[in-house]
């Protein structure tokens, strides 16, 4: 499994960002061909010191990169990204990641 | 359930970083009181242009911020964090976060 994390920083208006990504960018993302899961994640703080460097962070799962990719390519895919800029006035970070479940135990 | 992201810089010698987090750092983490979920992330690339900013992605899960901050200020906890350095040399940022699914379909 291979997911595209987005790292947002702290938007100039949090509730602006809230309203527009639940109400306007969740329904264009879940358009995107293949999804197999979708997350978000609020930062709640940080252990280390000094304020977390992100307000929230998102998750995209598809079975593999290339399925990520050609996804991303895909009209939805590029309707979904070009939103980006409308809410993410804090900038975001997108980096694609394969997971791997460390056995616990 | 609320995770603890761990975001990596590249760091100065990658072999040494994949060898002695696995070999070191996943057995003393392991230890880590009521972890629910370990996941290790090596980054794969990025749709923005340039080198992605982090090298891998590692996210441990447990039932709340509480038992969170309660594991990491255990012994065991403690003796994971101070362990960081000793392979992170690309540098490290660490956000609590909280996991929400949205509902796809």
């Amino acid at each position: 499994m291979v997911k595209l994390v987005a790292m947002y920083g702290k938007p100039k208006d949090p509730a602006h960002f809230d309203r527009y990504y639940r109400e306007t960018h969740v329904p264009l993302a879940k358009r995107i061909p293949d999804v197999r899961r979708f997350t978000i994640h609020k930062v709640l703080g940080s252990p280390q010191e000094g304020d977390p460097p992100y307000y929230c962070l998102t998750e995209v799962y598809w079975d593999s990169l290339e399925a990520a990719r050609k996804a991303l390519a895909s009209p939805d895919g590029q309707a979904s990204y070009s939103d980006v800029p409308n809410y993410a006035t804090g900038g975001v970070t997108f980096v694609f990641t394969e997971v791997e479940e460390i056995p616990l135990g």
